[in-house]
């Protein structure tokens, strides 16, 4: 495989650490896909003849069969998947074989197989960014008018609806699009052609590679072509902040299934039993896919230290991006499948967050608001007020409303009976209606322009 | 400072763990602009006097003063910045100031005052990276034809030029600048008018004041608007992606600069003697810039790890946020600006990249290639004679150039005395035609369609 | 500063990425006593005079008062705090500073400065622990009957009682104890005399130095000496753990916070307010340890990706150490500080907590051990059984206890009246009698070694 | 599986994020040793008859014979490895099997089959450390006073001995051995017994099982004892620690390879070639060795996000522990061994190095010692003395000791002849005699101590 200079073979340790045929077969419909465009190219070009093109063509799509259906003997001594595929095109076709590699190094191959797959997961993970959006969306719709708490420091601070709270997190998976979008424009460049690292002497036609492989162009640098990854360390950048949306989600969800919220109830389907504890109903898939960002984070940490301070151009370190990366698309699509169920099938329980909406006192930012609005009073003078009203309420054990009138005022002489109208929590989420705000129109007028939006991207 | 409620204040503890003014009180332009356009807004829409949006703008603006000026006294039990600019302007205006905290939260403000700040930081580092950019491509203009080796595993490979090579960072430089400028288009809306978390009841105009802050447009989810940190995680992934490029390149230069290979010798602005050995030049800008990715990363994994399920909206747990940011700011902003120095001032030592080039056999793939071309071998069966006058030229040591003819036809007997025309280093790289290859001509090209892209930036 | 060699000095930028004397002046007390120590093992072994080494300690500890009073000017041209030190020490002494470097270089110097620094906060680290650990205790011993809810994915699973919650930290505070000990022995080793990095010919006594300095004992391997930042790592790493007990505690104070659970209260002392949701009580300080955990595991990352990669013996990366590991120093001291302080504060709601223990059918495995214990059903049939009756349970909305024993006997025949003895929640964890287990007596009877444990350090 | 209370089965995406068997397989031999241990002790203790806990030993040795044979038919719907052995159990001994899971849980089970797994795992890795050191000691032996450049900033600094360098990775070895045995020390408890989290009302003896398992003692609380995962986040920070040790040494390998340093060369069976460039031999084994701290350093990352705000006890989220660690030993043990085998089998060029060792005025700091010692010059002033040497030599492009002396005494005029004898590098390597230093004297003693110590390691 090296040429006839080595005195010995590589040991079993060598082969261990060396051999990444184990994951790198994953690759194979990416590197016969770009060997077939390579060999049409040759031909065209006059490099090799089309007949040994026809060949080589025809022997690879037998090969793509082979593996498709479980036909195919990986072989760990053959090392990867471009030796593997090679040395069977090698038994299938043979001498025309030889000529494949021709104005061809395995540094191009390895660069353009990995940038087509993760190109590929990259435009998988936009569309189940778009379902979990789909999924969201409904519920959003659903709810655009339940009310429940808003919360900061896990404190109810004031009423939202749940469908806000929705459109929130399509928001997020909005930018998450955004950023994996970007990402596939920015990889969308074939380095074919790059050879080894300084390009070729054959005439070859990169731009027709290019094209032939679905990429917008061909790369302008052949050093930078084969030493580059960040196509790979950009959609685990993108991974990773996607799945820390999605683990704010499920940390939701774990606490809003406790007893003590129940907000929600998962659907059988997404939660599991105990072996000793008959009665209970676990959260197992929410906790699962927070789990997930830790790994998707640690795949983005492998690489980034792997990649750091590797001269250029092609160094053995940059083999071990292929394990991290599937890691994560495996992990992301997983979390997002998960997550795009629960959400559709979770039963919300309007009553409790109804009631915890009103509890706490929720809604003396209305009252503070009001005194501000109605009484002219500077806001920290409102702020102030309002706060020994509160320390009143709380004296008394009763919620705002229930403080008589003459409490109020013994606080604040000019608070009139309309007050007892902007303290509701129906009151208080219609009357948010500032752009972006929690008013049940306002969230109904979002979702609709969302549904646009993804219906505009066909 | 939180009403009159709390019977007791924070202890020093809290306070210390609490009070985030030492750091955040880089963000006083920020909060100054926010709260101008928040009060200029409210007085256009008439829900405070414009009267006092005048006195409040006027207020603020000698604070900002004050402060640029160093004669603010910063206090820690107040906190933030938010509530020492607030506190301030009390004392200057007087009940006026109490207004300016209608329809706003300090939760929008910490929100849009930390996203304008990282706007403005991703704009200079895109203006950083383009110095850095000119900076590369006047050495690679200048050696467009400088030969030097091509390394893969460190191993000399095939000859390219240091232009080549200077080319492959500006491509790098030139993704990462595509990456921060997607992420400011992406944080490029405007928070304010989220309020606590819920949007507000007061006929505010968002619209109007992201107009003011330069935002393109505000966000449409006030609690997402609290909640996001995206815009720094971004951030980050873009700045540790970066640092990982200058990595590379400080690891070059530092192997570079050993006398082992002595390429290059940086200017002493850039290096560094040592206390007991005086005849030491150290390569000290390039180790630190190396070691800075390290530390770029991990505040990208602080900010991944804070963020990990946290339940919406907001948490004090985003208080962290900043330093890490801060941070990476600073640090990439220093290793920029050290990389760029180093670029333009470092001495190449064009005679022993040359000759390092020629070593090594590193034009076998040109004979290889030859043997293809000329004499129609297939390219594994042309690999596998080559090996064999590698092996020979080993032996012999000799350099491939330098093997008589003789022996050359012992191994293939069709070589012809043309093959030495195509074993020179200079002919090796003149030959790599390719698009985006190595050869001078190509390399010229590259560097002229950069000039022209760069140029057209304005 | 370094010889006469340099015909330019070192550039704005450079000085401001290679100066590190803004954070490394925090060394200055173990600097000053290293030189001291030093120059008299100096003086002791006649490689300088005797009334040199008494001027030099004499001067060193001029400049200790000078720096602890304020009253020293450091200087960025100098560097860094050894170069501030010595000349300043030739400012005051002469001639006689010069004497002390003799047989030592910077690069000792920094081991031994960072590694004594790191040893004492690795002290103070074990201290703020076993202060958490007693006021943990002290909560144990005050609620070791106390009843609540044992969790398993955040849903209710078996009664335990709260000191028996507050002993698996107790637990964990002791496994970091002994990983900080463990880290402080290996790094009880003096690098001094390693000097540059190959040791030297002077007839230094490194173990002299070292016990002046209050090590175990010398290193044993110069170039290791200056190479190692083992003893920083294995500090970061014992502390990232450390963290991320601290946020399991915090996420369980801020979850037990909220109404809904309403567990416990935080004391005004570690709460905070809003400024327009005059009602609100956030667990800030909580929420503050527990972000805490990022900024850790960050530094952590940080100086793994520093040191890789790093041939022997010193590379200026490795001042990038300082930084992190002072910072992960400060926030650690701080998140501990306020937890203990948190832990001692907070008000325990018995009643809530015994409330939540009862429900949710938290005794069925009781009663499925009963099945076991008493009817000999193999376990696997006792849980079915369990899961039948807590069905019924469910269907008729009544607690275990509350099911009249007709119902009970429907389903398995052989249950008699003395299973009510078993379904309540003292009952439960009176009888979880294992070692370990969570019966108040056996609560105690850990509380009680522990304590004795303590003790026992003295 | 989980009682008869659901009313649908998990869905596919459930089974595939939930299922852990296909990864927790790796377990078996420590599921069933903890189930023989539990079933005897449950029969010594009269909790199930004795002839139950023999039928379940007979059965569960069954089952690992058809583990280990490979004719065991793992089921994914089964979960996890705990019950895919029970069911096979209860197919082979009928209804005894139902009686093991007598006061038991999955949760303590996880908890001991992993503890053991990671114990045993850490047990290996101690012995391929001490490998490593005998490969590195036996070098190190070998090559006491070959004489080669010490680096700082890879530049060479001084001279020392080839063998010094190989013992410096002695002492982090030692230090990593140190770090593992600690951890091992520390998770040396057995948490069998703590049941679903609360402990047991059977009449269980934990310490019986902890003896059984190998286990030094039961731990001590049943809550930490389900949700503690400390022992495998204290592996990975002791891997993490350890590969960049091996990290360093692989970069020196890479850089050492090369032609331009040419100190090293790798044999074949670590070395490979390349498809296009015949000359080729790349460190690809040192630099796979480099990777992999990248992939270590991810996983402790993962493992410390995903434990970030637990709340006690066990969530799922911790099932995600096994990959993380499982892929670190697998690893870190390849790393080893490819390291081992490379550090025997490399060939030393004794040559270069002592030519690399005298160039670049490296013995200059002799040179100033000199002058302190013999002249009484101060240090500084003796550096000073020496860069203008250096200076000197540096203009006549000779090395120092070819300076004539008459140029010497034009610099400093009470310089000897005998000077000449200070400036060679065997000088200067021999005369480093301080403790740890670099005479081939001290690494002598230094290898011969280290003997002694693994010796009597047995």
């Amino acid at each position: 495989m090296w040429g006839g200079r080595f005195a010995s073979g590589p040991s079993a340790i060598m082969e261990a650490i060396n051999a990444s045929i184990d994951f790198d077969k994953r690759l194979y419909r990416e590197d016969i896909a770009g060997s077939i465009a390579h060999a049409e190219m040759l031909g065209r070009q006059g490099i090799i003849s089309t007949a040994d093109a026809a060949e080589i063509r025809q022997g690879l799509e037998t090969i793509r069969t082979e593996i498709t259906e479980g036909r195919f003997a990986f072989s760990k001594a053959r090392e990867d998947i471009h030796m593997n595929v090679e040395a069977r095109l090698a038994e299938l076709i043979g001498p025309a074989a030889g000529r494949l590699h021709t104005a061809r190094s395995r540094n191009d191959q390895v660069a353009v197989d990995f940038r087509l797959f993760v190109k590929r997961a990259a435009e998988d993970l936009d569309r189940a960014l778009r379902a979990l959006q789909e999924a969201l969306l409904a519920r959003a719709e659903e709810h655009a008018a339940t009310v429940m708490p808003g919360f900061t420091h896990l404190q109810a601070a004031q009423p939202v609806t749940f469908g806000h709270h929705c459109l929130a997190y399509v928001e997020m998976a909005g930018r998450d699009r955004g950023r994996v979008r970007d990402a596939i424009r920015r990889m969308d460049e074939s380095p074919l052609g790059a050879a080894a690292l300084a390009g070729t002497g054959f005439p070859i036609d990169r731009h027709a590679t290019a094209e032939a492989l679905g990429f917008r162009e061909p790369t302008r640098n052949s050093l930078d072509s084969v030493s580059d990854r960040d196509y790979a360390l950009e959609f685990l950048s993108a991974a990773a902040i996607c799945a820390t949306h999605l683990s704010r989600l499920a940390e939701e969800i774990v606490i809003w299934s406790t007893p003590q919220f129940d907000f929600v109830r998962l659907s059988d389907a997404f939660s599991t039993g105990s072996s000793i504890m008959p009665q209970k109903k676990n959260p197992d898939a929410a906790e699962l896919v927070r789990a997930k960002t830790g790994r998707i984070a640690g795949s983005l940490v492998a690489l980034l230290t792997i990649m750091k301070g590797l001269p250029l151009s092609y160094s053995k370190d940059m083999q071990e991006d292929k394990e991290q990366v599937f890691d994560a698309i495996d992990s992301l699509a997983l979390a997002l499948a998960a997550m795009t169920g629960m959400v559709s099938d979770l039963q919300v329980n309007a009553a409790k967050m109804r009631a915890a909406a009103g509890a706490g006192f929720s809604t003396a930012t209305d009252l503070a608001d009001w005194l501000v609005r109605e009484l002219g009073l500077p806001f920290r003078e409102a702020h102030h007020v309002t706060g020994r009203v509160v320390a009143l309420a709380e004296e008394r054990r009763v919620a705002l409303e229930d403080l008589p009138l003459a409490d109020l005022r013994s606080i604040e002489a000019r608070i009139g009976q309309e007050i007892y109208s902007v303290l509701s929590v129906d009151a208080s989420v219609a009357s948010r209606t500032s752009f972006g705000g929690t008013a049940p129109d306002g969230v109904r007028a979002q979702a609709a322009a969302w549904r646009e939006r993804l219906a505009s991207e066909g």
